[in-house]
């Protein structure tokens, strides 16, 4: 079957291609990208999606999922939260270095909600990637605040693992994961 | 005339309140703060404002307005921006002191956008204050990023003037002059 991902960030749709691939799962994944999101301000990445996949619905006649994701860290009380990207392209990796400086609980989480429109149903799933700011920039691979996140169960920053290598840890491909599944129940 | 400020920050209505009485302009300004106004996310107070006062034209039928502010700091590439209220209550005016360390171009200014919803027809009113980031958080007036902005004129920040003296300098009060100039030309 074919699945279409509305996203603008040849990353993400990277990384979800791979996924999809490794997982044999049977989708064909596209990309749509010509197509406006409508994003509305919102502490919680659910009703952003939500309200963006429900616009979306009323424009697209096909099976699509669109999919937010945020860094949210602890000591700055979720910050930057659902405006990862802005923040990101303004102060970037550097200006949280300089917000967690001498700040000792560097914990902090990658969250990603995915809201899917299959068969003209919304169906929501999330990943979450506990984890820690590193000390410095590390890395050059990925996207965004990658190359500050170091995920559990690692001593490398998502900027210096693969896309393979980054899928075994991320939030993103937690949802997606999740997603893969439930589609599948409905294409064997 | 009666005339409806739909915000929930009693702060800005407060503020406006006192040029409206001040400028004797014959409107009756009353708050809206129980309908939701609907903010999408983009990098421009405009784009914002805008969407923001379409829909809810169709929901209210009185006349009324809007107002979005933010604050651009030239260094950090217009940070925090239209995000302004989001970045406050997360890393407050420290985290901007904090970003703003060892920086020696302070220059930053505050943007007011308007829209005004009269008589069916929406029109837009800006108001711009540029001024300087202070050193270190000053004052306890105002409310957000007020403590640490310096208007150009003056040595104190928003956070040590009172409303009406603040309302001399502000990018909100120009905007709102603007606007009870244009109201005027009706209801002489």
């Amino acid at each position: 079957m074919k699945l279409y991902f509305v996203t603008s960030n040849r990353h993400k749709f990277e990384e979800v291609l791979a996924l999809v691939k490794e997982l044999e799962s049977g989708i064909q994944l596209e990309p749509l990208g010509n197509i406006r999101k409508l994003e509305i301000q919102g502490d919680s990445l659910d009703e952003i999606v939500l309200f963006a996949a429900e616009n979306l619905s009323r424009e697209i006649r096909v099976d699509f999922f669109i999919e937010d994701a945020g860094l949210f860290i602890d000591a700055l009380r979720g910050f930057p939260g659902p405006y990862s990207n802005y923040v990101y392209r303004t102060i970037g990796c550097e200006g949280i270095l300089r917000l967690m400086n001498g700040i000792t609980n560097r914990n902090a989480e990658f969250r990603s909600i995915i809201a899917l429109c299959f068969r003209g149903i919304i169906k929501v799933f999330r990943g979450v990637c506990k984890g820690k700011i590193s000390n410095e920039v590390r890395g050059h691979f990925g996207f965004g605040f990658d190359p500050i996140f170091i995920p559990e169960g690692s001593q490398k920053t998502f900027g210096e693992m693969s896309t393979a290598e980054k899928n075994m840890h991320s939030h993103r491909a937690k949802a997606v994961k999740l997603m893969i599944e439930f589609i599948r129940t409905f294409i064997k």
